[in-house]
Formats: structure tokens, C-alpha cells, sequence
């Protein structure tokens, strides 16, 4: 999935009452994720966040893993850290893939909710198929504003379980998202 | 998946050189694992650990959710964490099991590095063709003691990535087995 990178979104997102806000980087988030994107052969995993001092700590939690203690203590946390980067907004990941892979991505919206969008078989179909890079965006709190949907090419389903329960954390649903992605 | 149950186990672990540990009781891993199994229809999730002041910690992080400003803030939370015991240890994780179904569970095995056990086809068919209860043993830390392996009466498939990195989180590894073993 060389053509495929994520974005774990801050700002702006809705909190329970559908008001606009801006989340927190959760450092479980970025670990997990990248753990998550590094088996599965993502080529990039943008952390964003209009706040600098977020992160500047957001860095700080991934370089802790690349030398000292946290590199002695697990040398392969690295490997997924490495991955990682942090950038202020949406614009400044699309920009920096852009700026890697001489194109533009396209950017797809997950979210709890969509049943009218791209199956999963027909997303990795395409990535299989069409060197363009896909820019896959995740939310946190109660999910994205409609101003980033507004933004997305395209709207990958949602994951459904057994009833209309839809309140898997963002870490569990990239792990889900990029297993089904993956190719067979 | 009414006959899947999970274990999250923290004792006897290794460590990365191989030593016998007992590893810490993450919240999050109660709050994800819970939400995953929830969304998956799992039926009840026993978070085992041997210290009590350790299970008192984690029965605190769910009952928080149960009423008051946890529940206000977010009534679905409860939802989930509906489904998560604490226990001692293995054994009494089956105790429990066997006293709600009248059946012994049977111990499925699951690692980042099996792969001559069962597939997830295979142990999809199962639980949707035995009622049997199933018991799946996920590890922390570095992984089960070899102790926990040998008491298993069926191993299941490491999830294989796009190489040999196999560092997934215990929250993703959960959240994919849960995910391909949903009904179809």
C-alpha cells in the first residue's frame, strides 16, 4: 500500500452536541496507529494539530523511541514512529505527500456513519490499480465537521458490527480499515 | 458471536528478553477492547489480572462510566463496558464462563507469530456451527507464558502484515481478530 497514507485529524472536529472543537493528541493514538500502519505497508501517517505546543509534544512522545532508552528498551518502535509526521492542518499533509510523490492525493473520509460510499473491496481495488495516493482521514472525539467532508473525494463505508452500535475508538477502527485494505 | 468470549491477560507474561512478568492494566485497553467487543457481538471480556488493587483500579475506569458525569457525558460508553469482568486469573475467567453457558470454553491461543494454527475462516465456521463457548486469550507485555500456550486447546493464526513486523497493539490485534470473525 505504498500509495496509501492516513491523517489522524484534531481540528476541526464536533464534540457530542455537534459544536465545533479542537481535540487533544492522545500519544496512545499516535503508537497504535503507526504500529498499525507500519504492518500493513502505509507509507505515512500524518498527525495534525493547529496547536504547536501539542506538537512539539506529539514529537517529543515519537522521538523518545529513536535513541536512549526508548530505542534500547523496544529497537522495532522506531521502525513504526518513523512514520510518522506531524503537520498543523489537512492542507500541510496533502502538501507534503504532494511535495513526495509529485501528486496530489485523494482524499477519502471515513467515518462511523457512511453506508452510501466506497466498499473496502472497491478501495483496494484502486489501490491496486491506480498509482494515485490516497489520503485516508480519521477523526477523533465525536468525528470530523462537515467543512473536512465537505473536502473528500470520496467516503469509504463505515464499519458495521452486529447492530447500530458504531463507537469503536480511532485506533480500533484504522487497525480494522487497513486489514480489510490490504492486499489478498 | 453470543458463544465468543475474550480474556485479557497480564499474568504470567514475558518480558522482551524472555522473563516471566506481570505487566500493568492499561485503561485504554479496557475502554477499546470493550468497544470492539461490543461492536462485535462478543458476549463478556475478563480482564485478569493477579494484584487487587490492580482489578480495584480497572473496575473504577468501568463503574466511572456506570453513572454520574462518566454516563452523562457519554451514556454508549456504558454499553461496552457492561461486558468487561475482572478476574483473577485464567482459571477463574473460565469458572465464570462455564457457570453462565454451562459449558467449558474452549482456550484458543492467539500470537504475532503462529501460523500452522487455525485460520480465521475456520474458527469463524466454528463459532457459528458449535455453541460451545470460546475462549480467546489475547497477551500484554511481550506476549503469554509459554505456561498460558500450553493450556491452550487450539492456536489461531498471528495476523499476518506486509512483512515480518508483527508489533500490533494488543487494542488493533483485538479489534482485526474481532473484525474477521464477525458473521459474513
Amino acid at each position: 500500500m505504498a500509495n496509501l497514507f492516513l491523517v489522524l485529524l484534531h481540528h476541526p472536529m464536533v464534540n457530542r452536541r455537534g459544536e465545533i472543537v479542537t481535540t487533544a493528541i492522545t500519544s496512545l493514538d499516535i503508537h497504535d496507529i503507526a504500529r498499525s500502519a507500519r504492518t500493513f505497508g502505509v507509507s505515512g501517517v500524518y498527525v495534525a494539530h493547529p496547536v504547536t505546543a501539542l506538537r512539539d509534544f506529539a514529537a517529543r512522545v515519537r522521538d523518545h523511541w529513536f535513541d536512549g532508552p526508548g530505542r534500547q528498551f523496544d529497537s522495532r518502535r522506531r521502525e513504526a514512529l518513523e512514520l510518522v509526521h506531524l503537520v498543523a492542518d489537512l492542507d500541510q499533509a496533502i502538501a507534503e505527500i504532494e511535495r513526495l510523490t509529485g501528486r496530489r492525493p485523494v482524499l477519502v473520509y471515513t467515518s462511523a456513519r457512511a453506508s452510501d460510499g466506497l466498499s473496502y473491496d472497491e478501495l483496494r481495488h484502486r489501490l491496486g490499480s491506480d498509482a494515485t495516493p490516497v489520503l485516508l482521514m480519521f477523526g477523533t472525539g465525536f468525528g470530523m465537521a462537515p467543512a473536512i467532508r465537505e473536502r473528500a473525494d470520496l467516503v469509504l463505508n463505515a464499519i458495521e458490527g452486529v447492530d447500530d452500535y458504531n463507537h469503536l475508538s480511532v485506533r480500533a477502527a484504522v487497525a480494522i480499515v487497513l486489514d480489510r485494505l490490504r492486499e489478498r
